[in-house]
């Protein structure tokens, strides 16, 4: 069916195979799509290069985030467009395309779940998985006007999914609306191990938020407000440890060398063409010294320490996903080069910590959408989503 | 196994499957390769393109041309590389790299068959197949040092094969040796409806090779040669209708509008990003007139007759097959089209006439090779071969 019909050009273009729901349960009402990083039996998995997708083969096993949807009856409808192996957040992908964002055609859906996104927001279907390692859920979850989790490292299953950076991956899923967001979250996330109290610290931190310009923080103002009225006030904090710049250098070293590691073998022996932005990106991995990853583990452990002091059991940050609307599809590389910059700046302190982290379509600016993030601690997944939907309500 | 061991870039990473084959028959001792071009049952068919290559879904026919080698009893050991949907000359490829010219590692390896002509160029199999619309096999004979041919149009079936631009396509190989050639010949060709009579008739035609250069001209003098020496005297004659780049023209209009008859659709449904130089053209391809078109037609129609008038049943043109040794890998996209416009002046006669050439590995020049061609009357294409196996003997 969407073989034919994929105007948004949202799904890899497999011949169509039956892939088995059991049609009863909790979501038998939904459909839902899986980024083209997860098996599912019957097609090959692609990670948006060419020659993975050559060299791939027909999966004969589905992958345990696919089936827990099938399982509880949601109906799947296709495999979706990947930023190229998963390293990047724009969602132009040089040898399959752009899939267009239903919520702003003129502008970047965001990555590298991008197919993923662009089903959702373009209504073709209800949820959809994709991954997240620095921001592949929430930077198209923002730029499409999605609700959209990057969850607890380790909480949702990567079996049978390709990696990117495995101590940074995480599978988190995509939702058009609060309550189909929660119920998919009640499947795919199940009960935490940490749920949050009914009253919880709201906390403000003023340098993630100094990162951001005036005209996209005056956009979340009022979603802010929201989240004040339903949580409780927000009190200022810090979040950086050192600075930012050191947790964005942190981020890129140790997550740069875990790309080199999974990726970097099948780069060298097919000398696969990489399209622009990954290409450097990987190069650039590629040269990391041992002194640069050993610094970087180290912070990372100080910083999982910092934030958890930080979060306590009861504290939930707000701040922006991204630091602005999508850029506009005519935006060059360079431009999209220093707005990634930036936004991982914004987006490294999730996967840092290792802690779950929801963007939700609050705001709009240029008449486009802007998300807002929560983000809360380890095992508190659940309870991020039951905030985000009380104020979604 | 190539898949693990392919150090020549020549191959489709595709997981093997079986290929059954005779074992037993003519050409039994022999290991084969075929285009990407080409169904063979167990292996999708991506044609150089990753849309093309998702949607193609695992064949489960072979195509006659592969099962004839087969039925001979030669080897299948894997699909090659080929210039995006086959409309290039160079074998680059944007999505899938550059096969290594075993001949000339540090030049393009010509295309479209690029990955054939690698594989039989590094000695990874003996023969394979590839197909010629405009210069896909002759090329890359040329550059890589190989025996080559472009079969009388419609002669070889290409039956499970994507198709190009169908009145021009036809279904080639290529051999390192003259013996190995006139094998796979023997297979491939089987007896001619029109042979070549024991003395034939040689012309070398003065404004073909007035298309190249003085140094690649006289690298060739020797080879030309060796062919009055076989075949005797050459006397000159004058190849063009009208003027070379009136014939340059009508097979530019002509074999374009096939093309994106062929494959306009399949790119605008998909939006497929093509990569350079194949994208231009077939920009260039959708937006020919009917007009353009129809002179090409009526152009076509009175070439053909002006050669076989030239040829008779006893005529072989003798010409460059290539402006000269294949540019080095460094070239940039502009020098490339430049080599193109010229090469496509030298190719055209065949692809407009539909007859068969043969292009033999008998000249060198700055240390690599540079191939001579013949060119007989339609259905001559066995004996033009064993003209060919005569001289390179």
């Amino acid at each position: 069916m969407l073989l034919h019909d994929d105007p948004a050009h949202a799904f890899m273009p497999y011949p169509p195979v039956a892939v088995p729901s059991a049609r009863t349960g909790a979501l038998a009402d939904l459909t839902f799509a899986a980024k083209d990083l997860f098996d599912v039996a019957g097609y090959p998995t692609g990670g948006g290069n060419p020659l993975m997708l050559a060299q791939s083969g027909i999966k004969n096993r589905t992958a345990p985030a696919v089936q827990a949807l099938l399982d509880a009856g949601a109906r799947f409808v296709g495999k979706t467009h990947t930023d190229e192996l998963a390293f990047s957040m724009n969602g132009r992908n040089a040898h399959f395309g752009t899939p267009i964002n239903g919520a702003a055609p003129d502008r970047i859906p965001g990555g590298s779940s991008s197919g993923s996104a662009s089903a959702v927001s373009n209504r073709l279907c209800d949820t959809a998985l994709g991954t997240d390692t620095g921001g592949s859920v929430r930077a198209p979850a923002s730029h499409c006007g999605l609700y959209g989790i990057r969850p607890t490292h380790g909480r949702v299953s990567l079996q049978r999914a390709l990696d990117l950076s495995p101590s940074f991956d995480t599978c988190g899923f995509f939702a058009r609306d609060a309550r189909t967001f929660g119920r998919v979250a009640d499947v795919m996330l199940g009960a935490d191990t940490a749920p949050l109290p009914a009253r919880v610290r709201v906390l403000r931190p003023d340098d993630a938020w100094a990162l951001i310009a005036a005209e996209p923080a005056e956009a979340l103002a009022e979603a802010v407000a929201r989240v004040e009225a339903v949580a409780g006030g927000a009190a200022r904090c810090t979040l950086a440890l050192d600075s930012i710049d050191t947790m964005y250098m942190a981020y890129r070293h140790a997550q740069g060398r875990e790309a080199w590691m999974v990726d970097g073998p099948i780069i060298e022996r097919f000398g696969a063409p990489l399209g622009p932005g990954v290409a450097e990106r990987f190069a650039w991995s590629s040269r990391l010294t041992d002194a640069e990853v050993a610094a970087a583990d180290v912070f990372r452990a100080r910083f999982r320490a910092h934030l958890a002091a930080l979060l306590g059991d009861d504290g939930v940050l707000v701040l922006p996903t991204m630091p602005d609307v999508a850029p506009l599809l005519s935006a060059d590389e360079s431009a999209l080069e220093a707005y990634r910059a930036t936004a991982i700046r914004l987006l490294c302190t999730a996967g840092l910590a290792g802690v779950p982290q929801v963007s939700m379509p609050l705001a709009r600016r240029l008449g486009v959408p802007l998300g807002l993030s929560l983000i809360g601690p380890v095992g508190s997944d659940r309870s991020l989503v039951a905030l985000a939907e009380a104020i979604g309500a």
